[in-house]
């Protein structure tokens, strides 16, 4: 059998979630999946620790353009700046992939421990921005501040985006709801 | 035996944090908990549900008294205004557990699946938030993005009131994380 599978690891993706949708989380089996992708379960283990790996494989990855964005960023930024355009670099990562991330939240949402899984991600995620932020000279509390800042603008930007049938790129949600953050905090200080 | 037991609560809950900090939490058991604190097992499950909710116990309330402070708040208060103050309501609920505080977050960082835990408790308590938002007339995103806002000014908060040898109010440690996130971000829009 060659090793080279063309759009193998695509067809798994979408006959795991195929599979979760259906059967359940926690009745799909691997075997079941690999039939579905019509690749055998030895292929499968190439491409993924286990089950739940395919709904998580991508978050390494995704931290690390955040952090490396952030790292990389022109000095003298502000600090909201510098976390709304390090979210921003998610743009190419998401692209093509709003059906996959639509079909994903709707299997974690069905199941406490994925969902808990998830947001242990996304903890580690504003864990390693704040580090990001504090090695480019971001002392605390500004950097934790930042970070969670940063959070929330990826949270609802996030969701926004999932649910936008025009599939605007998703840097441009996150952009316009830092915007609309730093708005509501502005009319505060105006009250 | 009486049902009444003075201070058996007390007494259980600190049992149980010796018993997980000694033992670990997965070694640990009701049987042994209730040893260390004088009671029997009965005692303990008249308490609580296992051995997991000695951890978990408060949260409920704790959502009721945010929850309730949005909804009981003054009409016109500027949205991050209103959040803060309803986290700031959470002061008597804290007062005299900082120590238990510390030493329960000492063992939840111990183990994935009580951090995991904790971290949707977070996510359900910003999500009540947002609805109470909602229930004043705030629309999305607002409502979204200030109970964002308020759970990172609660954790911030919290951290900081933790690690404080002072033990002040944890209500004067989200105040100040409230003025500090707000000057953050007023920093970029001057900028």
């Amino acid at each position: 059998m060659a090793r080279w599978e063309p759009g193998a690891r695509e067809r798994m993706l979408m006959a795991a979630l195929d599979a979760f949708t259906d059967e359940g989380f926690e009745q799909a089996t691997v075997a079941g999946i690999a039939a579905r992708a019509g690749v055998t379960e030895r292929t499968f283990f190439r491409h993924f620790a286990d089950k739940r790996e395919v709904l998580f494989e991508g978050s390494d990855l995704l931290e690390e353009v955040v952090t490396g964005a952030v790292a990389a960023a022109p000095a003298g930024l502000p600090p909201v700046e510098l976390v709304t355009s390090a979210f921003e670099a998610l743009g190419p990562f998401f692209a093509e992939r709003q059906e996959f991330a639509r079909r994903r939240l709707a299997v974690i949402s069905a199941n406490a421990s994925l969902l808990e899984r998830e947001l242990l991600k996304l903890h580690s995620l504003k864990s390693a921005t704040a580090d990001a932020l504090r090695a480019r000279g971001l002392p605390d509390p500004d950097a934790v501040l930042t970070a969670e800042f940063g959070g929330t603008i990826f949270q609802v930007g996030f969701q926004r985006w999932m649910n936008d049938p025009a599939a605007v790129d998703i840097a441009a949600h996150i952009r316009r709801t830092s915007t609309e953050l730093t708005a509501l905090v502005a009319r505060d200080r105006a009250g």
